[in-house]
């Protein structure tokens, strides 16, 4: 079978296909034919190594892939051939509190997704909702517990309460789509008004252009009757750090995905801004299977359907990737090994 | 001005239209002309004096009305003319939890809304969306509030988690809505099948009968994969608590709004269906000036409109008052004052 | 070794012990040497099958017991040799919320610690403090977890509030610890005034006599001036709830550990009481590993002792079941494998 | 009656002694015959207009003061005549959350308790424990109240937990109690040795001095065996910042009190620390009458006692304030009016 493999940092073409015996799952496995998978930033970041933890040598890359069950090992319990499924982020991370010896990453430390066929432990997989296409239940992992965690896992994500989700990337996509789900109000920046009808159609109320609004916070505020969002996902760090803090409300929380970026090593919270507003900030690390399950319960209840911008096929990883960098996109960057 | 007042219990009669000098508000006081007023169960209990708190003499009946500020106190800084308002159903609670001090509620030992003109303090009153007429503005401060408390207010009430809501009441009609807004799935008992199609409308996924399907315990269980409810709104108490705890999930959450009925003063549990349930049970009491405004807030977000049943002019108080207990209605009834 | 089994229900005789060869610990697995175990009321339902979960045939008894490492298998690396150490009441269950495949429990349909050996999953187990004896550190598990759940877990159970707790019996005597451990004040009731002066020794600040003040839910309200308890740790249900009730706090937390008892299947509820308090009713199950080594931090940190009230060798199992229902013992029973 | 007024800023000088008549209770007012009153660091922040809310011309300064009940309005039903009480810093701020109408404070923008009496509305004010001197009821406003929702109200804060504080300040010392009171473990640092023997006086199991370990989050995470503290209670900021959050443990709670200090307008937060500690950065500004209350209960519960430097009479609040910034003193500097 063949599969991907990250051999050397630093450019896509250290990815390289390999070939090799068809696994065999352990007692406690599933096999799993792959159908789809898809790229996150954090893959990116992988392979240039400024993600937090390193990948493994020769580890199949992409945390994020469905398929379907092929076979399961004599003592599996939760699965059965032919059922639909993905893999947890955290794979043994099932509940409450991540743990030291649980930070084990698929297409990180473990092996992922980009690969025709994966073996996973039957308590890293989930089920997934019958309605998704297989680039749709490939979409979920990543970005989507993200999402998941910073809007529905917060107190302050509550009907009627204002979510500011910066830009149009695949997490602020998915926070879009569950902060509408749950009766919020939605505000989103962007840099390209092209995105902005695309932003509304998937539920935004209101789109910000953040290059011809450069003081958006103000903007967020103005357009909340002065009260500012009550919930900021905060998708991009040391460069809008500032603004999010002028757009947020008294006692608001701002969810806090990434903290550095390349030149900024640091998160610089003006005091005078920050002193006043009693806000929460709060740090999020995708989630655990559970939270995986809740979220896929929520998509599956409400017909929820991430938003897919492109399918590769298999063969073509390396322009997926290529692609996955272009600022134009609007959706997930998927890869079918169908 | 003419006002209902409370001069007998336990006969609609005994409510009785008076004519009264126009009141003047105090310095921090908004004079309101009163458009609308709705009716609720606790309306009826403390007519019959069945209340946990009995109403002083001569009070002016209904929590729930809306209306337009006619004039301000001299110290108001909340309202101006022209705004259109409603009052809290407890209006000296503001935030945080309830007090001894804070134990006046309208309509029962403050004068309430049936009635032409109301003063109220401006710092019981709020404002009312746009998108509302006067009868929808005047159904928010009992029934909505209970409902949002119920399930708002609520660790378990999350997108994609079961909501289970007792009857077609009131409560429960706004439950649903609330239910729906937030992206659960909502599953409603009835024992009428006429009702069923107006729930589903409404947003209910499920609508069991609860006459045909007297173990409607068992039937919430087999409706979501045996798993069982998340939480339940339970409108009922002592004749349906043994199916509301047959009903839940484990680690469920059941919202006691009524916990004795005539005949029946105990709330029997039984405990070989609770024990193993881990359920929480949670009594509520309508909520704070805070909640209604987080409420408000969410209605005038998802521009959510509370079912109305029938509005009855002003004369025909007693009449309302009647076909409330029509148990056909579906919705609240109101009266109007234009 | 030997090891005591459950061989046959209803008779302490019941429990035979059986001599089998030492077990050799798999790849994930830890042998310990058993040093100490002890008895909880489970223990006596089990073997009175009137226990939630019915006891597998020849399961070796007891939940809690403590010992120190012998040997390790290939992969643990939780564990070393000569590490002191106690297992999980539900071994199963690390974090989170209960789920259905961690139903386990050890001394119930696993193997308990009624036994010169056991072995146990590195997960299942967890280390004990140093300034704990064998006995005491048999003593943690299942009464000392759901204590530290009642009070810790608990939004009610913070310093300066009142917890109630009924009863000397061992989940009443680690909860009075665990509130005076979080500067709570405790009332403690009793039906002996011998054991009163202990209680207080213990950091009990009242003692009620239940048999001379049968309404100690109002003696309750005096000694909290007219306020009464914050939390209630309801450890006998049906025939105290009414009291229990009646003597809580409004917006009080009581959490249920009994719910029926021999004769009364029913948790009755009165209604007139129960309604004006906006009291939650709680249940917890014991708890989770982590919640057992959070509170073996919090015993680590404030050098608490478990209370022995007397210790048996191994071979007078039998006597050490019957003393346990001696209504005059305070503290735990516990046997000794040394 | 003589009270202080702040009549010009930036010097102590501009704090002057005046004389009027003897004010009248409103008809819900206290008048109260002052008995002491404490310096907070806002205090001396308000003078140098570095505080974030600006003072009103001739105010009373402080907010923290104590005294006996003389005289009640017509309407008073909180008090009697010979209450013991202080008033809420925030006097608005009566529960729940923080709101636009209730930012005034005492000794801000409404007269404080530099006074011989003082004039309160009953909704201001709380009664003080027995225990206390008067110095020591006159402490607990501003610093005691910041550290109890620091500590007590946070979810980090519980039995077992450890609890790093900064410094040997007002609020810190405060912390160290609190958090000893609810069974944590306590790390603070100092930069002075003879500070050591005190903070351990008072509860603290460990101190650093950071100046001899300019490295102390590490020294931190070697006292917990490599886990970090799970509550960092920051009452320094921008130069403390880093060392907090390389101290703290995985999933960890900052509570910050400062978030600029003069030549460091920033909170600079540097990423590479912070990204892998999923740490929640929490903003409090002293808190509500309830949580006054439950401090107060909490202080009376437990016997606890303000630490009190030293006592000035009235007429030398000067040289309190000047002593107040004497980094050598332990503990609070209070006036006394007796």
């Amino acid at each position: 079978m063949r599969a991907y493999r990250l051999m050397e940092f630093g450019r896509i073409d250290g990815i390289v296909v390999t070939d090799r015996p068809m696994p065999e799952p352990g007692p406690t496995e599933i096999l799993i034919k792959v159908h789809a998978a898809s790229i996150n930033r954090r893959d990116i970041m992988l392979l240039e190594q400024t993600y937090p933890r390193p990948a493994v040598p020769a580890v199949v890359p992409l945390s994020d892939g469905a398929g379907e069950v092929l076979a399961v090992g004599a003592r599996v319990t939760r699965f059965k051939v032919g059922d639909r499924v993905t893999g947890n982020y955290w794979p043994r991370w099932r509940d409450g509190r991540l743990a030291d010896d649980q930070l084990d990453q698929l297409g990180c430390t473990l092996d992922g997704m980009a690969s025709e066929y994966a073996v996973l432990d039957e308590q890293w997989a989930v089920r997934v909702p019958q309605h998704l296409s297989w680039p749709e239940a490939a979409s979920l992992s990543c970005a989507g517990v993200t999402a998941w965690n910073a809007v529905a896992g917060c107190a302050a994500g509550a009907p009627g309460r204002t979510v500011l989700t910066l830009g149009a990337g695949d997490v602020s996509l998915f926070a879009v789509q569950f902060a509408k789900m749950m009766g919020c109000q939605v505000i989103v920046t962007t840099s390209r008004d092209s995105k902005a009808d695309k932003l509304k159609s998937l539920g935004a109320d209101h789109v910000i252009n953040y290059l011809s609004t450069p003081q958006w916070g103000t903007a967020v505020r103005d357009l909340t009757g002065g009260q500012g969002a009550d919930l900021v996902v905060e998708t991009v760090g040391p460069e809008t750090i500032e603004q999010s803090i002028a757009a947020c409300a008294r006692h608001a929380e701002i969810v806090l995905l990434i903290w550095k970026s390349p030149g900024r090593p640091d998160l610089v919270i003006p005091g005078d801004v920050y002193g006043p507003k009693l806000a929460t900030l709060r740090r999020i690390f995708v989630g655990s299977r559970v939270d995986l399950e809740a979220m896929i319960k929520a998509i599956a209840t409400n017909g929820t359907r991430p938003v897919i911008d492109r399918v590769f096929p298999f063969h073509q990883l390396h322009d997926a990737y290529r692609y996955f960098q272009d600022t134009s996109r609007f959706g997930k960057v998927a890869i079918t090994m169908d």
